[in-house]
């Protein structure tokens, strides 16, 4: 629908929708300045309050900013493209750095990482996906990760304590090589997985973890990993910002569909 | 962080977290009440509006509902499980029913469909994906499912025109073989996919389409088919609520890693 023809809406909406539009059809593109809102408000003949009304739907939405003083931008969406299949994929017997750093490395940016490790007692998601009581002691090692020193997602996993304790999964220090090839070296290699993905809101503490900006959905990926006899000695929760990643699946016909 | 200890913070916030943790924890669980307006205003010694501004929080995180005169509910999130990977697995020959349809009645609920078909321009993100230019024809197949007459999801498929014409595709009826088995018997079948997920605020026609409520985001969905020599066949643009879906994908490793 053409702005045009939303000439009934309140002033604040047609402004919304004409810059909608224009975003979406790619006229204005990501990091492109609006016009300024004495600009904006000539060309509709309203006054600034409305102007920034209607931007202020658009900033609820994530589709542009405020940088003031220098005015509305529309907001950058580089994707950080994240792979669950990656994690169950072969890798170098003696890795110099984990799959986020690589991949981050390779993309000519830097990486790092904030750990931290403690025990808690499981909440009934963690507990129902682990195989244990609420309640029951795990450790949880949580991360954020950040690219050129900005958070970008949270990866906290978590183990039942009695498969991890006295190990280097228990030490808040980097791991090179992965907490899936320690647990591999414990004697609890993971045979499959399930990835489960939910789309929410953040709650305050993923919007104060990761400096979220308002309009923010995150991508919640719970990553269950499985013994081959089906214990599960895993549970990664990754909390995504919608704005800063693409989830990527490859998937393959098991025989060709004919006529 | 209890909500005692968020004694500094105004009265508003107080609510939204009190009502924020009891919902988190589980002490409040889905489609039970809140305490009424009144209730809440005496605990917290604070005038009906604070109260109304606290819960407003939530509901515009998604976390309740407000359902006058009866008061507000913690929403409910019945998920449907979406997967992906069910696309690409046999089916029965001669199926009765669609996989979506097939899912809903085996969980005891009514599928059923709006279809519009048509042709369109292709924008760019579809252009890309289908290996065309911008602007070129192609066929949308747009849907929504609804469940039990609730509008649940959108699912947009679309074709290059010329792979496409004078088939079932192009007409808006219900097709209990999917278009997958169409295109096969065309000469396209699949051979692989890419699955893409993005997560972002709907857009006012996806608001309007699936009947959303405030604080829904939605996980964009793109299925991208190709043939065994690598030509995408069809692209389609699922769009699931966050509030109704959760995503599942199962995943193994290709060799056990050990120590």
């Amino acid at each position: 629908m053409a702005a045009e023809q939303r000439a009934g809406a309140p002033a604040y909406q047609r402004i919304a929708a004409t810059y909608r539009d224009q975003i979406r059809s790619g006229e204005l593109t990501p990091g492109d300045r609006l016009p300024t809102e004495a600009d904006i408000a000539a060309r509709f003949g309203v006054v600034r309050q409305t102007v920034r009304n209607g931007l202020g739907v658009l900033i609820t939405d994530g589709l542009i900013v405020a940088r003031r003083p220098h005015g509305y931008f529309v907001r950058d969406r580089e994707h950080m493209v994240y792979r669950p299949q990656q994690k169950s994929r072969p890798r170098p017997a003696t890795p110099a750095m984990d799959r986020f750093s690589q991949q981050i490395v390779d993309e000519g940016r830097t990486p790092s990482q904030l750990i931290q490790v403690s025990l808690i007692q499981a909440g009934p998601d963690l507990a129902q996906r682990l195989g244990l009581d609420p309640g029951d002691a795990i450790v949880a090692r949580r991360r954020v990760r950040l690219i050129n020193g900005e958070p970008t997602n949270l990866n906290d996993s978590h183990f039942p304590l009695d498969l991890v304790k006295d190990s280097e999964i228990m030490s808040p220090a980097y791991l090179p090589r992965g907490t899936d090839q320690v647990l591999a070296e414990l004697g609890h290699p993971q045979h499959h997985a399930i990835d489960e993905i939910f789309v929410r809101m953040p709650n305050p503490e993923e919007i104060h973890r990761l400096s979220l900006g308002p309009g923010t959905p995150v991508a919640v990926h719970y990553d269950t990993g499985y013994t081959a006899d089906g214990r599960p000695v895993q549970c990664a929760v990754n909390v995504l910002p919608g704005d800063r990643h693409k989830i990527v699946f490859e998937r393959h016909w098991p025989t060709t569909v004919t006529a």
